[in-house]
């Protein structure tokens, strides 16, 4: 078998498109050190290839076929063990059935499954674009991003197919065929469903086609490293979802980084990295791509089930998973919360965590791994690195400092925090002395490309040629940033900033508090003021009254008096996104209007 | 502090050349599954950033300043420990230093001293080129290098200041600024030498134009990722030595693919990495980016002192060394060797390991990770993956499949091996069965770009488009590959190939043998047996004569009665490169010539 030599020649074009040569408002003459440039005149450039993350898979299955890449509970409550032969071979299947139908933009609406999996390496192995989406939208949104992905395909699992309705009426959904996967775990016979099938006719069309196998597919490199390998969505909790686009390169870079920041190529054994994190969001962190990378087992899990997580963490040896502060925080109050015989380590990231769940999942052996980032970043591109010049300081300390969302990753540019006051595109650094406050911003090859047909909002993303979060942040003297908030949920008292995050923060730390959400409400005399909306502790609905939260929070030394909520209300439970981020919309929305019997609880 | 926006702006030029057009012989017609491609229309391209390791010292040195970067007893015989903010301050330096004078070629002529780290990094910051000398070459050799690399500065340690005689003398020495460092451990007063002194007056200048610090170098990103970071030399045991050039991307992915690889990312502490590897080899195989991306400490080491090196593995809690099979296998063979406490992973490779050498490592708690590479392929470019499927081997067979070099590195495309009867530029594989010997060519982006100044070398090096080792192996069916010999030393006797590689592995099983060299000599009648030299273990020397040998040899299951060796002479030591491959040239010619008498024991 002689490997394909066209692609290799093919992948040799321009990568990276013209400089531009627009002006900035605070670009300096270029001091440009002119670079000792030894090129060796004779050959073409066979020493560059461009980057694919797809390949992971591919080379996985070859080094280690029969190791376990999937270990899953299927829709129908069976156990399936899928080794990376079978994997590959399912995700090569998908890919020559799509090629055979020219489809290269492909929706995907799974919970997170094998067939998830598969569809991610399959789209992108038959040269196409993977537009996830989060089967927790209404139908109309789903509709929208299926409609401006222009997908040409979609991949449904059965639990989710009601939400294509919409779609499938609408004018976009005509002649897009949809394909939805049982996940019964057969691979043939009578439980297969249409995924199964476009996989076994992807395999019995490469056969009948010469047995190409992955030397025809896009896998060793693509044609360009800069093209698009996905399209995930924000979640649009105020506006439309946007469509963000991912770049091979980007996702690459940004996969490698995970493997060394996360830990995954342990020094012994494989890892096995559970899937509480949706797939369907900024495409799992770009995580399918990592454990690939290390040969581990993707423990799949089709929707979050606090009791199943305890028993896979105790029974299946789970080293890794990545979850929002809000899952964990559930996860350690679970009644099945044990201390793990081995450390598992948790990327924690989507919203700010507070010190005090650091110290319970520690207390677990739920080792954190602190990140953060957006949709826009491929998920995490900061990291909290935990030195060990911390373990001298007290306990608090230590985890307070763990709390902060820390430097750039190690394949990112450096993160920087930005005056607010300025013009847009100029960019002015805050002061490093853990006060000022300002919005943090990103450069390097982990941010996206932009936003998917979307010019002023891509224009607005990078104005003065950074990526701009809408956080705000502190800059510590040390060069670790800290979150205060979303710059839509500061709230402004008497002239004051108040920090949501931080107020949240101090709240938990309240014996009987499980978690808190806190928004501005208006004031007459102070123009804004805190109110919270709480969780208690199983047990402790009975124990405390919004009125004692506020006078214990007066007593406080981590806040000022200023910052004491003018209103506390304890609830039932608090509004959150798919991924775990508490709805401060909704919040503000029950803070005008009243908040619903159902979940008021007291105040 | 503002961060340059200038450099980010030059860093979006063209990354690749144009593509070249030209045909190779098995080119198929292109199948270019089209990219869909769906760009952004509006802005630059901000999410794109030249890649270049230089900035792991930068980024270290501002995460976590005060970690120890460089441990070192220094030519004095003092302990030396440096920060990362101390190590990243003077490399800064220097590249001011250089910047001033317009150095951007400079030769290093050093031990693994803290020195030639901050030279790595502050040549390249300064926009310019590492030239890496290897300090065990004639005087003769060094003045070719230093000439044909055309440096501008050449640091150098005192130690070997010697070696210059005749580079100074020489018309490419006029002019050429030489900077002698101590390696006294000392930043300032009496016993500074010329190296630091440099290091001062660069400070001083970053100081007097404006104290820009790291911004104003070259660290975050370079103009153009494929330019050259480095310039080392082939160790040339049959002709002149070669340039080969390295690209900050090539050293970039090579440096990434070395921490997963190697695990230099620990799960809990930092790497302590021993430097028993030359840093001019390769550029230390890339882990001087390796160790700093990680913020790990480098354990300088002078020279090879097997004393010195078990009592920092007992003392300082190494965690990663790199070493050549012979370096090992004396390691292990040295009356100070102890079982270790925690495991060390020792990265391997130069030559091909015995399955005897590595289960004497994993007794004593060196954890061997077998990696092959050329300094063409910034060192390692496949490793020999450990499988959980070997548990459940035999002890002996488990070892032997640990000593195959394996499968392509995580940043590299597969590894193949080629026939070797086709026309130059035909890439035919061989059968995956074992047994068919073939060429190991590599593809992918850590193939260096070429020969400096070399085009015939260059195009010959990538005939047919994949980097040509010269190595023979064999291609196993579960895809990894086993290293046979160099093309130029199998010995060809009565139409069938013998191994030396296969040999030497099979004679060092004897329990008095230490190590095996295996060299071809002219026979009337087969033309060509093999003879192999011997050392022998530490009181063996009247114990064994080489007649026994050869019986001992034609009992053995592991080789066929045609490949035991027609003569065997016991000697002192074998001849070797800096490396620590043995000298087959030097073999030959003592076979010819005859052995000298000093190295000469028995037969």
């Amino acid at each position: 078998m002689s490997a394909p030599r066209s692609r290799l020649r093919n992948v040799l074009g321009h990568l990276l498109p013209q400089p531009p040569s627009l002006p900035t408002p605070n670009d300096p003459p270029s001091p440009s050190p002119s670079q000792d440039n030894t090129a060796t005149t004779a050959p073409p450039p066979y020493h560059l290839a461009h980057l694919s993350p797809t390949f992971f898979l591919e080379r996985a299955a070859s080094i280690e076929p029969d190791a376990d890449a999937v270990y899953h509970m299927t829709a129908a409550g069976h156990p399936l063990v899928r080794s990376y032969r079978q994997v590959a071979d399912r995700a090569r299947g998908l890919a020559y059935y799509l090629r055979s139908r020219g489809y290269r933009r492909v929706g995907v609406l799974m919970p997170n499954t094998p067939a998830f999996l598969e569809s991610i390496y399959g789209i992108v192995a038959a040269g196409g674009v993977v537009v996830p989406v989060n089967y927790r939208l209404k139908e109309e949104d789903v509709r929208y991003i299926l409609e401006f992905a222009e997908v040409q395909c979609v991949f449904v699992d059965r639990e989710f197919e009601g939400l294509l309705g919409r779609f499938r009426k609408g004018k976009g959904g005509k002649g897009v065929e949809v394909i939805v996967d049982l996940d019964t775990g057969a691979t043939e016979g009578e439980m297969c469903g249409p995924f199964d099938e476009a996989v076994l006719e992807g395999l019995r069309i490469d056969q009948e086609t010469g047995d190409k196998g992955w030397s025809d597919l896009v896998s060793r490199t693509v044609t360009n490293e800069d093209d698009t390998i996905a399209i995930p969505f924000t979640s649009g909790t105020t506006s439309r979802p946007k469509g963000v686009v991912y770049t091979h390169r980007g996702a690459y870079l940004a996969a490698l980084a995970n493997v060394v920041e996360s830990g995954l190529n342990l020094p012994e054994g494989r890892c096995k990295y559970l899937w509480t994190l949706p797939m369907f969001h900024a495409v799992g962190w770009t995580f399918p791509w990592s454990v690939c990378a290390v040969r581990g087992t993707h423990v799949c899990l089709r929707k979050i089930d606090y009791a199943l997580i305890w028993k896979l963490l105790k029974e299946q040896g789970i080293t890794h998973f990545n979850a929002a502060p809000t899952v964990n925080t559930l996860l350690c109050a679970h009644k099945d919360a044990e201390v793990l015989p081995r450390p598992v380590r948790v990327t924690v990231a989507a919203s700010p965590p507070t010190a005090h769940l650091f110290e319970q999942m520690t207390s677990l052996n739920l080792i954190p791994v602190h990140v953060y980032g957006l949709t826009e970043t491929y998920g995490p591109i900061t990291r909290g690195y935990m030195l060990p010049a911390w373990d001298v300081l007290p306990k608090h300390k230590k985890y307070a400092n763990m709390a902060r969302q820390g430097h750039g990753f190690l394949t990112s540019l450096p993160v920087r925090v930005i005056k607010q006051d300025q013009p847009e595109g100029v960019l002015v650094d805050v002061a490093r002395d853990g006060k000022e406050m300002g919005e943090i911003v990103f450069e390097g090859n982990i941010c996206c490309k932009g936003y998917y047909k979307d010019p002023e909002a891509t224009r607005k993303l990078f104005a003065g040629g950074v990526l701009h979060s809408g956080d705000l942040a502190v800059w510590h003297p040390d060069g670790s940033i800290q979150i205060q908030d979303r710059a839509k949920d500061i709230i402004i008292s008497g002239g004051e900033n108040i920090s949501s995050v931080a107020l949240e923060s101090m709240l938990v730390e309240h014996p009987d508090i499980l978690e808190a959400g806190v928004v501005a409400v208006p004031d007459a005399h102070w123009g804004e003021r805190p109110k919270a909306y709480l969780t208690v502790k199983e047990g402790g609905e009975g124990r405390i009254r919004g009125a004692d939260v506020i006078e214990w929070a007066k007593h406080q030394s981590a806040i000022s008096r200023y910052m004491v909520p003018r209103e506390v209300e304890i609830v039932r439970e608090l509004p959150k996104t798919s991924t775990g981020k508490i709805k401060k919309n909704v919040l503000r929305e029950w803070a005008k209007k009243g908040t619903p019997r159902e979940v008021l609880i007291g105040v």
